[in-house]
């Protein structure tokens, strides 16, 4: 959110003749210079400015990505990989111009070892279409992070989302990758070994690079057993203190939550309005299950008791499917609840995570913020994890409205890295946390700019994402 | 194993006397040449041959930690970080000299945070005097190799042992950690979040680097709520691969198996001698259940049905903190059982890991290889993680007895990587393994060395271990 309108870029320059013949040569029609192409490949789910690639060319092969990558290398023009195009933090802007490498058709699932619980994707596979393909194996893959993102993109971004506080996100999920380097070798990092002590662990760096170290085209997931019950539960809080306090006691207590939600009030309120619902206007919490019949339905009363030790108020809980649908209506309906809370404008999404003990404190303060700013503001919480997030809802014409948005951020991911959290769960740095990233780690982003110059000594993949060189 | 029986090194040379001077009056006391002192750092439990460093320092604080790496670094002497000797592959042998720093009086728990599952602790705390420390917290640390490691070997040798299964290795459980580099640069890298998008993951990086990028000083764990009900099982199987589609079928069930480990035959005999059991001589399932008491009911007895589907016998299953114990004595005794198999031997441990469906295959074939080799041979598995064993009970004077070891161990990890496993799943490559680190991950190797390159140019940091420059 903090950069200009415009990206001035001393990298850019025009896109040499020979780098567009030479692709041209190797792709066929797989090569797009026209406006809309650019204009797709140019912009992400976030609100800072469209930036677009001088090309966009469409691998179908790992060896075509080290082809466009030795290309690009040799004539030094930034390569950016774009999968879905829904990051939001800028991380697919083309802010010094270059190359998008589309991978979308890069969609095959590979391989799916239901024995092994893994499967391997290329890497413009989307989470919704490795699940449907995996529907009849009795497995799942369980990141969401909302968006039907490409596993690539998920990969790259370390992508969680709201079942992270028992199956984890990308970081313990991606068991293995092919990465095509900077130079253009090719090289496979972990495996299909369940885990392993030999040498250091590579797939752990390129996930989470956003593109800046290698180009992710091939993954290897942990899968998991579809649960055999799922129940769902909702309750009502007098504050969020006391809902995180019932968070903090049903993990200590060892329930394996799978999902445990957070809505504010003001949230609440938007879909009452919206949903034409009758929920009581205070926090609530949403949590799922997964397990057996007998066990998700003590976890279910368990965490029944403990929400009711601190005041917790109309709790339900459902295990049939219509019902659960209903209970979570709430959560669903949140987000477009929210827009409307201003019509016609656009949201900026911020997120941050903080140790959960720290996450109350952490919302009280920032709902101060919320009370006193000009424009709506929504705030969800992955409660479980300590991360939430705020939608800023503003009108992306108006210049005070992006710098009260601004502020508003700052002061958020300043308020979270105070009580020992991080300028971001789960979006990533991209362009927008580019500051904040020094911030929180200090003298540690030296040793990332060491790695991305060993890796990337030209500075050819997706430049100026994560840290500044 | 495939180490010469000495190890002549172009590196070694002289103790420069201002080095020893400098540490000297930075420690006092704390620096030791004594032999006795150099004996004790200059071995640890593998075969490989004693290597003594030239001189041992103590260090109390990360600041001293910081000024001892200087001086190396000033001096070109390697420096390699000693924590409990307790490493299988020679990760810390002096093999070219230079100082021992001996972590294991930075043994403080810094903080335990209960709200937020964690830990922070000096990286000469051992995993034994964690779990006291963490008592009456309601809370454990379940990472279990074997040997009470320190914390900071551990995390450097990414360390995991029977709880992976349910639990994950250090991988999963390191959330930050306080690193010297290799120019004295001390860094904080990862935080307390449960989860983070914010750059590079150089935690994950240095944990299983073997203290050849930095020295590992502090670290943050995750901790997990003691189970409030624990049972365990056992069952004997007619053959290996029936013990294993038990263990697949409980897994893909979804039961969460926090323990699950396999005995072969030889271990079984070798048991019943030893402890004077009367246990069918045939491959054996011990497997361990954590959570509420009806859900550790429950999960035992899905065990149990669907190890009857595979003609398991003599199931027998208990809560009983003593029947327990006793179901898993065979377990508790086999490493004394089967040293015991060849009186005043030594045994050579070694480890793979292959994907699960693989495991009674690369078993079998092996088992293939124990059956003719002259000297006793067990093997114990984590089988849940398709994580196994041998131990090869040796005269370590007996030089074909060590041939003969080696062989078995290249025959072991080539089957291993031929099935898609990987050469160590949790001992690590040391001196070892550096062979089968480059069959493993080929071209992925050039990358950890450009790594390493980067961050030690002067290669201080352990030189020699986990990658040949």
């Amino acid at each position: 959110m903090n950069q200009p309108a415009h990206h001035p870029s001393a990298l850019r320059k025009p896109l040499p003749d020979a780098l567009l013949a030479a692709l041209s040569a190797l792709l066929g029609e797989r090569v797009g210079t026209s406006e809309a192409v650019r204009q797709h490949h140019g912009k992400d789910e976030s609100a800072h400015p469209h930036a677009l690639p001088d090309a966009v060319v469409f691998a179908q092969t790992t060896e075509e990505v080290a082809q466009v990558v030795n290309l690009c290398r040799q004539h030094r023009v930034p390569l950016i990989a774009f999968g879905a195009g829904s990051s939001v933090e800028g991380h697919v802007l083309a802010i010094h111009g270059g190359i998008a490498l589309d991978l979308t058709r890069m969609n095959q699932v590979l391989a799916v070892n239901v024995d092994d619980l893994d499967v391997t994707v290329q890497a413009g596979v989307t989470r919704k279409q490795l699940n449907q393909h995996l529907h009849d194996s009795g497995l799942f893959f369980p990141i969401d992070p909302g968006a039907d993102a490409t596993i690539g993109g998920m990969a790259a971004t370390r992508a969680s989302g709201t079942n992270a506080v028992r199956y984890g996100t990308m970081r313990e999920n991606v068991m293995g990758l092919t990465v095509v380097l900077a130079d253009g070798r090719v090289i496979r990092t972990g495996g299909r070994a369940r885990k392993s002590s030999a040498g250091y662990d590579l797939t752990r760096l390129f996930v989470g690079s956003e593109g800046t170290l290698g180009i992710i085209t091939e993954i290897t997931l942990r899968l998991h057993p579809q649960p055999e019950a799922v129940s769902a539960a909702i309750c009502m809080f007098p504050g969020v203190d006391q809902a995180v306090r019932t968070v903090i006691e049903t993990i200590q207590m060892g329930v394996p939550i799978a999902r445990c939600e957070l809505l504010d009030a003001l949230t609440i309120k938007a879909v009452n309005r919206y949903s034409k619902l009758a929920l009581r206007e205070v926090p609530m919490l949403l949590c799922e299950f997964h397990g057996t019949a007998a066990s998700v339905e003590e976890q279910a009363k368990t965490v029944q008791g403990i929400a009711a030790g601190h005041g917790g108020l109309d709790f339900e809980w459902a295990t049939k499917q219509e019902v659960r649908t209903r209970l979570w209506q709430a959560r669903h309906d949140a987000y477009l609840a929210c827009m409307q809370l201003r019509p016609g404008c656009r949201g900026i999404a911020t997120d941050v995570c903080v140790p959960v003990s720290r996450l109350a404190e952490c919302i009280a303060e920032t709902n101060r913020d919320i009370a006193t700013a000009s424009m709506p503001i929504a705030l969800f919480g992955h409660v479980g994890d300590g991360n939430f997030h705020l939608v800023i809802l503003v009108d992306p014409q108006n210049r005070s409205d992006l710098d009260e948005a601004d502020a508003i951020n700052q002061r958020l991911v300043t308020r979270a890295l105070k009580m020992g959290g991080t300028s971001t769960g789960e979006h990533g740095i991209g362009i927008g946390k580019l500051d904040f990233l020094d911030t929180e780690h200090g003298d540690a982003v030296a040793v990332m700019r060491s790695i991305k110059q060993a890796l990337d000594p030209d500075n050819i993949l997706n430049p100026g994402k994560v840290i500044r060189l």
